[in-house]
């Protein structure tokens, strides 16, 4: 074991603790209180080992998808969550998530600030199954929570339907599957005026 | 898409949601509030993909570890959260778990209600490396805790060194290099008076 080496492992590690206290928009399914982002990561990666199945690419590296789905939102420690129907807050997103990764990261040793930074970047970019299937996880997640909560942060938020749609439409490049169940809640609530 | 596999598989996916709300003795670092179980098994998660080369084997199915990490707690949706230093509680942990995990991956369909069952009794047993360098970071993690927050956890229950010791040693069967790191940490708490 390398002191130092260890000394920055666990600064990082100590650092993740504070993705316990970022909030995201989503609500718990019993409307309580809002979920972490550390609680949201967990879930989706849970999904990914239950979803694999419905993955529109003919063979796909599970455990990549699950290490993306652990990593992807730990730039928001500092960026913090930004709302997907945020049009102001999406604008310098980009900008405040590569400060940030360029923070956190790069507590590690080098070897394991690559790797995370490459894993983030593959989610980000959206250009491998892997990364594909990742996102369409990040986004059916708060779907199935605001159709399962009467669109409870859709109303708050003022959140059209074609919004949704068009936030939420690549999941298809992940999963036609899940694409297709996507819309059916969307339709739905749309149907019963969630939306 | 076989509907009914998928209906099992979302209801599965909307019961996890609860696991964020079963509280664990852990603070957060910064002490204003417990952590979830949700929060902690991303946490150990992702120190599993940080901490492998730490592992005591010579080869290591991390893929699994990281599995393991994410489903082990899953049954205290049901159970609730054991603190490992209440005798009483643990008395019956393991028949109150069965339980659990019965009725919980029994939402799914069998075989993943078998691969789910199969990861959580493997990570219970500890007879694999796997499960064992799983078991080591759910001890070091709320004990890297209890060691940043002035040892909050052991005062509030008066829990002593020796309990400490015993209830960590484990630690070494899944890497002798963390648990030395671990011993470091009870020694300083005890030198300091924390424990």
């Amino acid at each position: 074991m390398e002191p130092e080496r260890f000394q920055r492992q666990l600064r990082f590690i100590a650092e993740l603790d504070k993705l316990k206290q970022v909030e995201r928009r989503t609500y718990l399914l019993d409307q309580s209180r809002r979920e972490t982002v550390a609680e949201h990561s967990w879930h989706i990666a849970v999904m990914a080992l239950l979803l694999a199945e419905y993955s529109n690419a003919a063979s796909l590296d599970l455990s990549k998808v699950i290490r993306m789905t652990l990593v992807h939102d730990i730039v928001e420690i500092d960026a913090g969550d930004t709302f997907c129907y945020d049009a102001q807050g999406n604008a310098d997103k980009a900008q405040r998530e590569q400060r940030a990764a360029d923070r956190l990261f790069g507590l590690l040793p080098d070897d394991q600030a690559a790797e995370m930074r490459d894993l983030w970047e593959e989610f980000e970019a959206r250009d491998t199954a892997e990364a594909r299937f990742a996102a369409a996880l990040d986004r059916l997640q708060p779907l199935c929570h605001n159709y399962a909560t009467g669109g409870a942060t859709w109303q708050e938020h003022g959140v059209t339907a074609d919004q949704v749609v068009d936030r939420n439409q690549h999941i298809a490049a992940g999963s036609n599957d899940l694409w297709e169940y996507a819309q059916q809640m969307i339709r739905e609530s749309e149907q019963k005026g969630l939306i």
